[in-house]
Parts: structure tokens; C-alpha cells; sequence
């Protein structure tokens, strides 16, 4: 097809939004690629459209790869499989719901396992109908508190998701596996730079998760990698690589010291190195016990204490996965004064484990180790509190923060912190789902079996905004050729008729050869072409200009910014090789 | 492809489903080609997706025909567009209505007239810009009253709507001419026998207007049509063929008589027969007037007076298609007791005209006409009263009803009523939305000119059941081959080892000739795979069967239900034939 710019529904803008920080965001807006309609919600314009298309059939072909049957559910979704799964609370306002006109409550879908689960429990009850892996591209809703960087986290956005059903772990495994691999696939088509993180299983539920991260500055998700193996996980999911235990032979007794107006850390080592214990006390030498109060769902709140190197702090979304499904709370002024034992700012395991507090480490606090820390008293710590000697916690968590340098849980190295955008999520959810609606199949055995799920989403339209943002540079964007909105972008730069006519029939040529092609037949300056011929990015420049009348036409790579002089009469088959690899 | 039903994520159904009613929902449902999720929210199977995917296909390549550009609008809309419309208001509870977290409202767009005059303002500031026409194939949402048929009126559906914007008058003309014949196109191709009849507007305001109506016994839309011109109508938007006026001279003057106990037509009409007036009077000869109140948006409740001859009831679509904008209301007997002029079961035009009441007339009631009716006072009518002599009406208004037998309006012959199912619309709006949002651009000579609209709707999702309920048998559904969720089905009829390898062999050929292949490779009898592909409709269905010792296959055409026998070797080249014609 040809797409002329004289006819096109475009305008490309020389400046960038206002309300735009990130490249990709400029970039597609000032080159009419979506505009914005409301905070979150887009509208996809035609060029734009194309290479959304483009992004789709991608992820398609590699669905349908792997036998995986595509269907299409509503997004208009009655409240009661929410309901039964808990999710119509869980998701709080994150979540669009409304009323139908007799007062029936709805929802508009972030995600459909209830909905996947119920269409494989209507159709399919023998073993024989199993495995099976459906998915679907479809319009999603999110009421994301921060909508962000254009289609880059919207609230209206395209997502493919997929479900498979097995009645083995096994089959499971094989499942996600052969979603893992479409996944690496995917990407890989699409020119994504990513990495397979570890994953929490966040509100889903559920054990094995991966997720798929861009690799970019501008990214929400912050995860770690160890450059030596390759080992990457998102914080959450980072596993304390915990010292082995050491003897406590020798060590010296604990003691309880009057350190008056040390209730932080940097007041206590202040302290301790005034004191004169023996060596350098730095903050890693001293055990900062938090309280926060946990409640788990349907419970009531008790509280926990958590014990950490006084040179770390807590990290909240650590902490929060480690909880998980339980939610947690900072204490108030009410809740000290309610439990007189906890001495603000002098803390130490004893009074706790003596209140019925639980009290749970640090996985480096690791029997045998020595630390300062308070002494429930106020104006008082304890110096050389042994852990398994003095003190026995309950248990350890992950809860501190992960920094740059922390050896990775693989022994392999160090781990470096890094920045990246979700593109994927694969994720063993189990029965969580079938067993909500008892989805249950004959088994070969003549007994009911209960399937087993994986749920696995790509973020369609997000990608959209994740290759601009991978491929842009200063001109404008940059399209891999599998989604570029056009193979080749010719620019009549000649206002010579000759010329004009010379365009038409090579745009025609390859109209013909079967390449999607855009002809700047517009009026305008030679100048005006290029500059939009670099915003809207096409892969491929094919200039008809002052060569032409040597018979000669230029071809620019958008890419490499190289450009060549190409005898007009080999033009067509030298493009359509390069087209074509 | 092949698609293999031993894999096919598929279940047909034996029974008809409880809640379905008509035929397309019952074998739709059966087939397994579509799933209830809530009332007029369906779920799309495997093989519903492929029909649902190819009516589109076909739908975009008519309109990429016409040189209409898609673009892709979001479903989730902010309320302040239909509330500078007025939509938000006029559409009443038929338009789903939401929250967002920040308590924001939103829609889900049930048509998209004001965002396509937006994104148009947003990107086009020039006469050079002009014509344009855009449009999207996306999900929608109106919150019907009474859901009904499957997918045939759903709450969340598929619709291609486009919108054309012009300069000038003769370009709208043109655009809709270009959409009217575009849409000729996709419903023939579509294999779908319709009608196209003259509509009025709705709640969308503007001017000219057709319907494309399939033709259906189960449709929701009345119409009527004249079988000797051709012409059809909305029953809304039928101008009744008025008689030539009549000369007054020689008619007897007016008399009023004692009438007792006649409130009705009926009492009336046998009055005027016991007291020998001198010819037989039958309802037809008597003026029944009908007292509504009526209110322009915005405005107060105000009497209106409508005369009809009395063997006519007053229709009330085609009342409120006449009075629109306004709305109407029955009166209340509070209403007739604050105007006591209003005498129930004798109002005559008289006293309604003397107390400032607009008094509106059929069109048959010409100057000339004398009509038997009531006199303002219990018990009493007039008899002779002449219009034009003895009353003037305000105007003429097409309200009561179209009968079988009425003529048609160009005098061409009578009409007969029909039923059918809208499938298309298309609508000259005028400047009605981008007057509400002052939609300017620079003109030619130098001054701002105001685009025109034209809004034109396909029902893609509907077509699916209207193709099913248009060409289904008792056995099952039939696809027209432009449509069909594959171009053949083979059936494998036969246990013996060679003919599953020989069926297989001939899918293969066909898949890679690149026709799309069901292949029936399920363990199940002979006669279950039979009924299957009878009840799911594919052309072309070839069975492998007993012939295969012989070296035959068997040919059955699902429309026909003809049976041939053809041999083996040459079954690829004449079922390539057959799906190629």
C-alpha cells in the first residue's frame, strides 16, 4: 500500500507536550502517533494504529506458536467471579467499577483468570480435552493511581493474556516454559532489549513468576543483576545470601551501657566509638530493631519486630512481599503508648520476645554474630548481645534494603541495581483460581481432577511506547523494521516534474513488490520532509532530490544515519533487498 | 492452518440453549461460537473470533476503499465532550456511567461523534486539510434496556463507525454517497439480503438519513416498503401521501348534536348510524383528537392538540420521531382537571384553538375534509365541521400509524410492512457537533469555514448473527465462504489406518495450497462428526470415508446439501476450484 502524506491524518508537531517527560511519550505525540484524551487513556492515530497492529500479530504468531487458541472475552465484567475470588476487594481503587441500568455491579478488567477459569470450566470436563492455553489481545482497564509517560502506563491499554490449564506440575512446568520461550521470542523480534527477572507473585497469588523487564532509565521497576552470572531478580525478590554461622567460643559477655541521648543510629555509634570499646563501631556493628504492626486477611493486627544491620534500612516493597498476603502498618503514638515495654529509639530483642512479640531478622544475623543494640531501657544499650547465645529470633525476613555492591544470592558476584519497564510476567498461579470455582474434570482414574493454571501477559500497546523509547535518538523515532509503520519512506525533494513522476512510478514499483510504502508528496520544503521523515522513523529513507536528474536517488538508513547514492534504475530491487534481508 | 478439532478449544451443544429464543443464538451458542458472560455480554470461542475477524476485514477493506483512515478511540471517555452535547444527558440510562479513583466521570462510549470532531479540531487547521474521513472498528457500550438475542443486541459490541468531515454541503453529499456505496459493497459481499430505507435521526440530530436493514422476521425495526417502486421506510419516517384539498362548495354547515354517552370512536360511530345522517358513517369519517403534553429540551411542559381520523391510532414512535428534540407525555387527570375545557371523550378543535393549545393535524385532513367530532361539551359532537371553513390547525404532523394497504408516499403503489434487523447507518449531521465544539479552519479566502460531518455506523458484531440467522438451516449454521471460519472441513469418517493418513495428506495439500482447514481427527463415530459439520457451517465439508478403498472422498455442499463423489487424486485441484469459483 501507499500511504501519501498529502492525504494522511497527520500532524506532526515541532515541540514537544507539555505534560510529556519521558522520550518515548515527545516523541510519539510530536510525530501524530497517539494523542491524549484523558489522564491514561489514548487515542491511537493511524500511524500509530500500524505499528500497534504491528506489535499484535507479532505476539500472536508466537501465541499460535505454541498451540495456544486465541478468544476474545468482554471487558465489561459482572462483580460476582470477582467477588468469589476475592479480587473485586483486593484490587481497592485500582479498580473501575460501575452500575448497569437496574443496578448490577460491574467491573472493567485488569486481568481475567476468573473469567478463563469459568470459560474452560463451561466447555471441558475429561482429561482428554487437556492441556489447553487460551489467550486473548484485549482492551484492559486500571485505575492507575499515576498514569505515566503517555501509553507507557495507562489506564485504558491493549494486553495480550494468555491462561493455561493442566492437570500435572509437570504440564504446568512444560507450559510456562514453552510461554517463557514465545515470550524470549517475542521480544527479541521486536528489537527489545530485556531481562528475565525473579519475581514476587504480587496480588495474583500463586509460586513461579518471571517477569520480563525493558532494559531503560525511565523505567518504575527497580531490579538487581549480577553482571558475573547474569542472575537478575526484582528487589522483592532478592534472596539475602546469608554468611555461615560462627562460633561463639570467646566472645565476650554482653553489656548493658548507660548511652544517654542515642536513640538513632548515628547518635549510638557517636557513642560507642567515644566509648572506647576496642575497635571502629560503624553503623553495620549495631541491630536496629522496627515494629510495625501485620494483620492478615480477616485477621486482627499484631505486632512484629524486625531486626536489621543499623547500616540498612528497611525497604517497604521488600517488606511488603515478604508479608504478603498479610498487609502491614507503621505503629502510632497510640499503639507506643498502648505497649510501654517498646522504648522508642532503645529497642532490643529481649523485651520484645518477652511481651509475645514475634521478632524476626535479617538473614546476615546469622547465629554467632555480635551486635549493640538497645536495651530496652531508655538512655541504655547492650554491647555485644550475641545472636543464638543471648538472643534467639523467631525466624528471619527479607526486609532490607538491596544496595549496589550486596553479593548476589548466587555467589557469583556482585549485584548491581538497574532500571527497567515490565513487558511480560509468566506465572505459575496453580489452583488458586480452580479451586475458587471448582473447576474439576474426570480423570483418567474415573476421580475428578483439579486443573492447574498459568497465567502469562504481555503489555501490547506499552511495547508500543518501549521500542520508542529503546530506538529513539534526538531526530525522532527509530522502528525496527518488524513493526515500522512503513517499509520505506520515499521524499519527493525535487520540485521538478520529471522528479515528482520519477517518485510516483518507483513508490509504485514498490507498492507492487509488496512493500508498505509512504510518499511525502506534499508541498512542502525539502527540509520540512526530512525533519518529519526522521520523527516518524521509518527504517528505511528513499530521497527523490537533485540526483535525479543523473539518474540517482539517495537511500538513508534511519538507523545507522548512513546515506548512498543508488542509480534510480536499481533502486527498486536494491531496496527490496534491503527490505527484504 | 489446520485446525484440528481433537485440539480445537470446542464444545458443540446437543440442546438448545434455555435463554435463546432465536435461531442465530441458538446455533451460535451450540456451534460453540459464542458464551453468555452477563445479559448482552458475550464471550467469543475460537471459530466466533474467525467470523468476527473476517466480517471486519471485510468491513476495513471497504473503507480503506474510500479512502477512510482508521484510527482507534478509546472506549473509556470523559464525561465533559457529552456534557458539552448534551449526551450525557439526552442518553439517559442507556449509557454506562462511571468513577474514576479521583471521582472523575467517565462513559464507556456508546458512539463517538464528539471525540472524531475533537480529534479532527486537534489535528487540522486548514481548507488544505479537507476532506477527510476516519474511522474505527472498536468495542462499544449502550446499556439496553432489554438485551436481547445473543450477540444479535448487546450491551458490549463490535462497530465499525466513521466519521467524514467536508467543506461544503456537496461534499457531504458526496462523502455519504461514497459510505452508502461502501456499505452496498460489505453487505453483499457479506452475503446479507437487506433493504436500505429512508430513517429519521434519533438522538443524533442532523438531516438526511438511511438505514441498512437486514431483512429478518425477527427483527426489532418495522418498516414498510412498496413492492412496485422499491421504496422503503422507516415506519418513523413515512410522509403520508396527503389527498388534493377540496372545495367547500355545497357542503351543509356544521351541526352540533346531542350525542349521549359516545366517549368513544366506537359509541360514536354507531350514534351516527342509528340517527340516519343520510350516509353510513364508519370511524374513517370521524376526527379523533388526542391531547399529549410536550417539552423542548431545557423548556416547560406545554398542550398540544393532535387530530387524527378516527380509524387511526396515534403511533408513538412516529409522535416522538415528530416531535424531537421536544419530548412527549400522556396527560394525567390532574392535567384535565387544570383545564377544565378539556372535555374527555368530546374535545373538538374549537375549544382547544379558543384556550391557546397548538392543534396539529394528520395530513389527510385537508382543507375541504368534513369530519364528524366532538364539541367541547359532555355529550355532544359536531357533525360537518369542514377544515379550512369551520377550523385551520396549526399544521399537519405525522403521527398516527402506517397501515398495510396505505399508499406509498411515491404514489407508486401500496405499502406493505416488513421487519428487519439495522445492520447500517449512515447520517448526514451537518454541523451539529462541530458547531458545539466550534470546529473552525482557515478557509480559502482567509476567513474560518466550519466542517460538516457525516457519521456513518456499520454493526460488526451484529452481522454475525444476522449472516447466521440469514442463512442457517435446521441443521445448523452456513457460512457464506467470505465469512467462514475456515474454507473447508474434512471429516475423517473412516477408522482404518490409510484414510486417517490419506485425510491427513489432503489437509496438508489444501493448508498449503493455503486454504484454511478444519480437519475432524477427534475419536468420535462417523455420525457425530457429520452433525458437527452441518451444525458449524463451513462451505465445504469432504469426507474420508468408506469410498476411500476405492480411491474416492465424498464433496457435500453445506448451502446445497448436494453430495458428489470425487476421486482421491484429483480432490485437491477441485476443491481448490470450488473455494477460488
Amino acid at each position: 500500500m501507499i500511504t501519501r502524506l498529502s492525504h494522511l491524518f497527520l500532524r506532526t508537531l515541532r515541540d514537544d507536550p507539555a505534560d510529556a517527560e519521558v522520550p518515548s511519550h515527545k516523541l510519539l505525540v510530536r510525530a501524530g502517533y497517539v494523542r491524549r484524551i484523558a489522564p491514561g487513556v489514548y487515542s491511537w492515530l493511524p500511524l500509530g494504529l500500524r505499528v500497534l497492529r504491528e506489535v499484535e500479530r507479532v505476539v500472536r504468531e508466537e501465541m499460535n506458536g505454541i498451540g495456544a487458541q486465541e478468544i476474545s472475552l468482554p471487558a465489561l465484567l459482572p462483580r460476582e467471579p470477582y467477588e468469589a475470588s476475592n479480587r473485586w476487594t483486593e484490587y481497592g481503587d485500582g479498580l473501575f467499577r460501575l452500575k448497569d441500568r437496574k443496578g448490577g455491579d460491574y467491573l472493567l478488567g485488569p486481568t481475567h483468570e476468573e473469567l478463563f477459569a469459568l470459560t474452560v470450566k463451561g466447555e471441558y470436563n475429561s482429561y482428554k480435552d487437556f492441556p489447553v492455553t487460551l489467550y486473548q489481545v484485549q482492551t484492559k482497564y486500571r485505575d492507575e493511581e499515576r498514569p505515566r509517560a503517555g501509553i507507557l502506563r495507562g489506564r485504558e491499554f491493549v494486553m495480550k493474556d494468555s491462561y493455561s490449564f493442566d492437570l500435572t506440575d509437570e504440564g504446568l512446568t512444560a507450559s510456562y516454559r514453552a510461554h517463557r520461550d514465545a515470550y524470549e521470542r517475542i521480544f527479541s523480534r521486536l528489537g527489545v532489549k530485556y531481562v528475565i527477572v525473579s519475581a514476587t507473585s504480587g496480588a495474583m497469588g500463586g509460586s513461579a513468576s518471571e517477569e520480563f523487564l525493558a532494559e531503560s532509565e525511565i523505567g518504575e521497576d527497580t531490579y538487581v543483576r549480577c553482571l558475573e552470572s547474569g542472575y537478575a531478580a526484582n528487589v522483592e525478590a532478592v534472596k539475602t545470601l546469608a554468611p555461615e554461622a560462627v562460633p561463639f567460643d570467646g566472645l565476650p559477655a554482653a553489656k548493658v551501657h548507660d548511652t544517654p541521648d542515642t536513640p538513632t543510629i548515628a547518635t549510638l555509634v557517636d557513642w560507642a566509638n567515644g566509648a572506647d570499646l576496642g575497635w571502629t563501631v560503624t553503623a553495620a556493628d549495631t541491630l536496629k530493631n522496627i515494629l510495625v504492626k501485620t494483620r492478615q486477611p480477616g485477621g486482627k493486627w499484631e505486632l512484629l519486630g524486625i531486626g536489621v544491620p543499623g547500616d540498612r534500612e528497611v525497604d517497604d516493597k521488600r517488606l511488603g512481599a515478604s508479608l504478603e498476603p498479610a498487609e502491614f502498618e507503621l505503629l502510632t503514638e497510640a499503639d507506643f503508648a498502648a505497649n510501654p515495654f517498646l522504648v522508642k529509639g532503645y529497642i532490643g530483642p529481649k523485651a520484645l520476645q518477652a511481651n509475645g512479640v514475634r521478632y524476626l531478622v535479617d538473614p546476615r544475623i546469622v547465629d554467632g554474630t555480635s551486635w549493640i543494640t538497645g536495651a530496652d531501657e531508655p538512655g541504655k544499650h547492650v554491647v555485644g548481645l550475641v545472636a543464638g547465645r543471648d538472643f534467639t529470633p523467631d525466624g528471619t525476613i527479607e526486609a532490607a534494603e538491596v544496595r549496589d555492591g550486596d553479593p548476589s544470592p548466587d555467589g557469583a558476584g556482585a549485584l548491581v541495581a538497574a532500571r527497567g519497564i515490565e513487558i511480560g510476567h509468566v506465572f505459575q498461579l496453580g489452583r488458586k483460581y480452580t479451586d475458587v470455582f471448582s473447576v474439576d474434570v474426570l480423570g483418567e482414574n474415573g476421580k475428578p481432577v483439579r486443573p492447574t493454571m498459568g497465567s502469562y501477559g504481555v503489555g501490547v500497546s506499552r511495547l508500543v511506547a518501549v521500542i520508542a523509547e529503546q530506538h529513539h535518538d534526538e531526530k525522532g523515532l527509530r522502528w525496527p523494521a518488524e513493526v515500522s509503520p512503513a517499509d520505506v519512506h520515499v521524499v519527493i525533494a525535487n520540485k521538478d516534474e520529471t522528479a515528482r513522476e520519477g517518485a510516483e512510478g518507483l513508490a509504485a514499483e514498490l507498492d507492487k513488490a509488496g512493500l508498505e510504502v509512504i510518499l511525502d508528496d506534499r508541498k512542502a520544503s525539502p527540509g520540512v520532509k526530512f525533519k518529519d521523515s526522521e520523527l516518524l522513523g521509518v527504517p528505511l529513507v528513499v530521497v527523490v532530490g537533485r540526483g535525479w536528474g543523473e539518474g540517482k536517488v539517495e537511500v538513508r538508513d534511519r538507523f545507522t544515519g548512513e546515506s548512498r547514492e543508488v542509480a534510480a534504475e536499481s533502486a527498486l530491487s536494491e531496496i527490496v533487498k534491503a527490505v527484504r534481508g
